[in-house]
């Protein structure tokens, strides 16, 4: 509380609902964003809720923001999927990590009728094949706080795998949730061997560029997680036009037009393939689609 | 509207949409909050009409502002009923004051078809066993600015008694509307004995505390003023949401908005009791809800 | 871009979505608004979006303003002459200027049911009995930027009439968009005795007064561009609620409120009028009715 | 006062000690600077004393300020003579005007030896060959507020021309201090054949160019009143760095400043002129100076 | 520090150099005023060093700002026998307190030849015949923290008298800078009795209405508070003038403005006195002129 | 200009007299800063010429400013060999670089009776023995923009030594006024072999460690850069108290003050050499004094 409230004495005059609008990240949830924006109220007299996004509702946060990252890759790869004319009902997934986005991204998979059987931490993944159970999870995590390899423990037909991979395991989608550089060339060569349909990035690049190549080589579908892990962000754009308005919005409804964010991005992606000749290569869409808005932002405004 | 300029003159450095919103109050109605609303423009060169609630439309206000404390008082008054299983329909009520709180429960109560009986001023009450009839009353209050003894004359059914208590007129449901300590220790026992069902406060604390425990252990329901008539302040609250969207609300907007908001003031209160072992009594529920609220937005800011 | 940006380095300080809020006009579209809003932001450090209107979607605009005014007008006179029992289905229009707000015109004329079969620039006029070719104009202006002098070379039906009045072709109604005073005394004279319905002002005063009389005195329904053209201006109120709120507006809620808006200033209008005992007569019921607006306004702020 | 602190509501914003600084002019002199910031003072909550100058000792004023334009006329001419090798001591002068430039200009005169025998008003001329009486010049001006035409009967030795123009009495040093444009093409011939040394303006521009021309040929000096007058902006800015340092200044101390900085201007003048070639004529002098500086700030700001 | 930081975390909104500029008082010395400046530049990112006055000179306070009230009365008094043909050269001096004040004030009658016998504090009082030893009394205060008890141990020749009033020692002059009606009906008499010559209130208010009526009617000179011990604010005016020109004052020439303003303010006393007919009632003329300043300044700032 | 004004369009945010206050350094002369000052004021509209120092004086520069780090050094090394008994008068002074330090300290050598005999620039350096003739130097620098190897052309008892150490030459006093590390071990066991009397270092940290170490081990007085080229960073210091207080300084006001600055440093190292038992050595001198400085300030803000 110290640290925040001392960081926020300086950087509160930088900052603003129409000039920059920080967010949580790694290790600060809405406790500290609390805290930030608690002192921020102090400095500035001003009750201005759109300066910060990641709050708790109590003081503007938006619902299903935790939710938002590993939903949003969920949705991505879901309409990835549709693309090629599958579903992912009845697919089996594995999704490495067991955090906030790996959580959530477990949780969607299950609603929409996937099978996760995977999850992992950096001791070593769990292999359950009746699907990860969501309450056991949630309670390892948040009441125990307690390491992966206790799962089995409360699952027995669960078995944890200490220091290993968890793209050994047979798959039809694969999320690396976890950290950058997670899934490398050996594995996407198992994962390929094993005839994976698709891989959606929920973590910041955790595909090294040699394996993302063999993906697109054997045609495995790619969400890169510039497009696929874009949902929290775009999360914090809605708590921003909540706060903005004064509103208050429900889960559903963040959650509804997540979604509609989500396929927006996807679609956007495709066609920007299309039109370069590259149909399905998503890493490419996302790249050409971001770089050409940036380029029209920058023209527009006069910045060249 | 010197006197509102000249106090705006000073206030203006001190308020604002996102610092400070003051309202009407005694006294201060749209006409007020108008002038007060032109000067803080001519000052500020801004039109921010979030600074002030309780505007004329025309100046940015919301609908419906007028009426919301006591329709939002009736809106309590059903909700406690419904929870006893009990209606407003044919139900005989008996209002104190005639003012613009009183006024507008009245017409609300006949809307859900109660038969409000009595209204008063500080000089008696006036009981018409018909039922007040509005239009003469709003007749007398806007255009002729007559006092209730007037009444009588328009409406020959009924009976002005200078002086005297409305509580002595047996009702099923009783709204203190008029002023605080209204409502003593004998007015209670008298309501008590005329077998009321149900006590609701327009006013802010119109019952004496001693007035309150007799309903208590009567098994009367009573409704405190802190959420009873919190109607009024959360339609400003409305205000300020249009205002920051720009929005133009209509009428019926913010009478639904206003009903969901007593119908979810009323069911913290009722959860609350239940958790504490208290069902149903509703001034325990009130302070226990309210004070959680602030407790947890303190911790929140880490204002500790 | 150079001017925009010294034109704003100045500007900044006297602007804000609460004091003044600029919107383009003649020679300031959405590529120059876009100039002077990068360099607001350069300067200010926010991304105030509603401090101007009038900008690309891309950096906040509404959909549907460009089509505002021209749609707004026709908006209007459908409306005046469903007051009178008629309605555009196979009506005979004739429209001059071809700029934006006569080319939107023509557009909504056609999704209606009307005949525009004139349009015209300073050259002269086309007509096109088999009503105006939208994409072939569209066409000239885009595309070509050629003069409308071109328009029988792809349009075989249709025939110049360099440096003549629009206004010698009958028609059932008349909407002048191009410039003001350009439809006068003789004009008037002639459509009447062509038989004209109506006569909607999509530029500013575009009819001289004479021209007004004798439409007044022949019984013509006048739309007056007070009031039939203000669908841009209120469409720029539009985008500053939607930069307010931070919502993305769709072309169809744009066009739909739009709709609304010239639909209530068309009532107001008939309806000053009907009090003031001049059935039909708008351009009194305009005058009447903004006068009216701007006093009471000044008196609820107390301005006096 | 009503006037001054409705106008300051609006200027408060565009003025400031860094920024605008207005000073008084005719018919605004201490007394309304001082409502002119009491306003400013209540609006912004600022004592900011460098934000107008022109005010009262009371309030931040500097001494010396009225009599700053009358005195710094004569200094500069005495400056001028001195070049010349004369003094004013003993030297006949014809002022214009009787206001406060006219008032101290003649004051400062009989300090320094010479005797003014004229000044005038309006109605004409007062004529009093002793020297004007300042003492009964006051009494007029400012208790009696009476018309010049009264002197005579103070002064039996004084006649008053009515209708008449003051530069027909011979002369050593003519100081037009009355209004624009007062002296023309006869009355430079007249002057100039009663062998007058010097012309001083204290007023803007009250010569006409045929005047000068006339003045010039006949070799007489002539102190524009682009440098001649200076002295009042001059002791405003003083007043301003009175102000900016919270210091007090005396009247000595400002009279010696202002003197010095009438001498500098002086022989910035001179030093012009011999540099192009045009010894002594402060016309040219004034004016290349004047350009000079103002070229050199633009170029050293880089605003070119 | 904890509690001069959290304060300023609000007040800093409300002070400024133009604006309010707080000083120190009783148990805020110029450690606090650095903890309090500290957090304002923090928070302000603003260096205005005339936003608290009574700083340390490392931070920009002015030197002699301590040495200002007690200087400042003694000059005062200086004035006031002065004024009546008499000097402090060989008096004897009684002066209670012992704090800031009382020894300043101690230390400048010495400096002017007086024999100051008496201090004293809340147990008792000090009586020094010899004169009191100014090193003995700052090696207490500062260095020892102990009570004017001990003084007797370190200066043979003194005796302390417990519980008594020090106004029974006979003095010529008498200086209460203790407390507030430390001096009362009875202590005046004795003082009268012992032939006083002149008070000089250091301390608010000292000496009761009574005493002053006493001393009045015997012809004893009264330096009231309010002219006498204006040293200290005199001070932070010129500490704000050396901070508003970045300047750095000596201490030599903090104390001969100082003495300068209260010979000022002694002159200003005795003029209105002789032109209200009660010539060497100081009472009455500090009132008077105070009065009349601020009327002063409040018609000519238009505040009425 | 152009780089100068797109800068400072971001920097004008995150600077002010209160806040930073930016200087020239390498590259950026008063030219540069009169930019940056000129589009300063057209953003923020606000003269604060306190906002940057090094102005040229028609912006509100101080004179003596371009002299001050060159006669800085000078003056601390004269004061430097006064509390050694010694003088400048008749010593033989090596000064490297010809660049504006080393220019006005060979100036200022001059004019204390020194013989200045060599100055350098990167091509190697200039001996002659009658002393460094100003003329000459300032020419080839202003006017011709030459390298000093062209000096002997026009000086013809001087001889240029290309790529050769200027610390070769036999002298009394040694100024390293080019760069960094330019006086190395050698160079300081050469100097003090030929029986140089004291170092002063105008550049900053010209004298390697290594040689710093041999000069104080021999007794050589060394003035540290730290101390010795304060002169620039004080009179800027000036230059702000010449604007905060609206003034004009004239150069020999700043030179006097400037000569006291470094005579108040030279004091301090000197005193504190002797506290710390380290009499005459400055580099500790200067170290210990600025840390103590550093540290008192935070206590007295509270920053600790």
């Amino acid at each position: 509380m110290s640290f925040c409230q001392a960081f926020m004495t300086e950087l509160h005059r930088h900052i603003g609902p129409a000039t920059d609008v920080p967010a949580g990240d790694i290790g600060v949830g809405s406790r500290e964003i609390g805290y930030l924006f608690g002192q921020y109220k102090r400095l500035t007299n001003r009750y201005d809720s759109g300066t910060l996004t990641g709050k708790d509702p109590l003081l503007g946060g938006i619902p299903a923001r935790p939710e938002a990252t590993g939903y949003g890759t969920v949705y991505f790869l879901q309409a990835m999927l549709a693309a090629r004319g599958e579903s992912l009902d009845g697919y089996t997934a594995v999704v490495s990590g067991s955090g906030n986005v790996a959580f959530h991204a477990i949780a969607e998979l299950c609603e929409l009728g996937a099978v996760p059987v995977v999850c992992s931490d950096s001791g070593g993944y769990v292999h359950d094949p009746a699907g990860i159970d969501l309450e056991v999870l949630r309670d390892l995590n948040v009441t125990r706080r307690e390491r992966l390899s206790a799962y089995p423990e409360h699952v027995p037909s669960a078995r944890f795998f200490p220091g290993e991979s968890p793209w050994d395991v047979p798959c039809d989608v694969a999320l690396p949730c976890a950290t950058q550089n997670e899934l490398g060339e050996q594995d996407a060569l198992r994962l390929v061997k094993n005839d994976v349909r698709a891989v959606a990035e929920g973590a910041n690049m955790p595909c090294t560029p040699a394996a993302v190549q063999i993906f697109r080589e054997a045609g495995v579908a790619v969400a890169p997680g510039k497009a696929a892990n874009a949902g929290g962000v775009a999360t914090s754009a809605l708590e921003m036009r909540q706060n903005a308005a004064r509103d208050r919005w429900t889960f559903d409804q963040t959650d509804r037009t997540l979604r509609k964010v989500m396929e927006d991005i996807h679609t956007e992606c495709l066609s920007t393939d299309d039109e370069h000749g590259l149909p399905g290569d998503y890493v490419v869409g996302a790249n050409i689609a971001g770089f050409r808005t940036v380029v029209a932002a920058m023209e527009a405004n006069g910045y060249i």
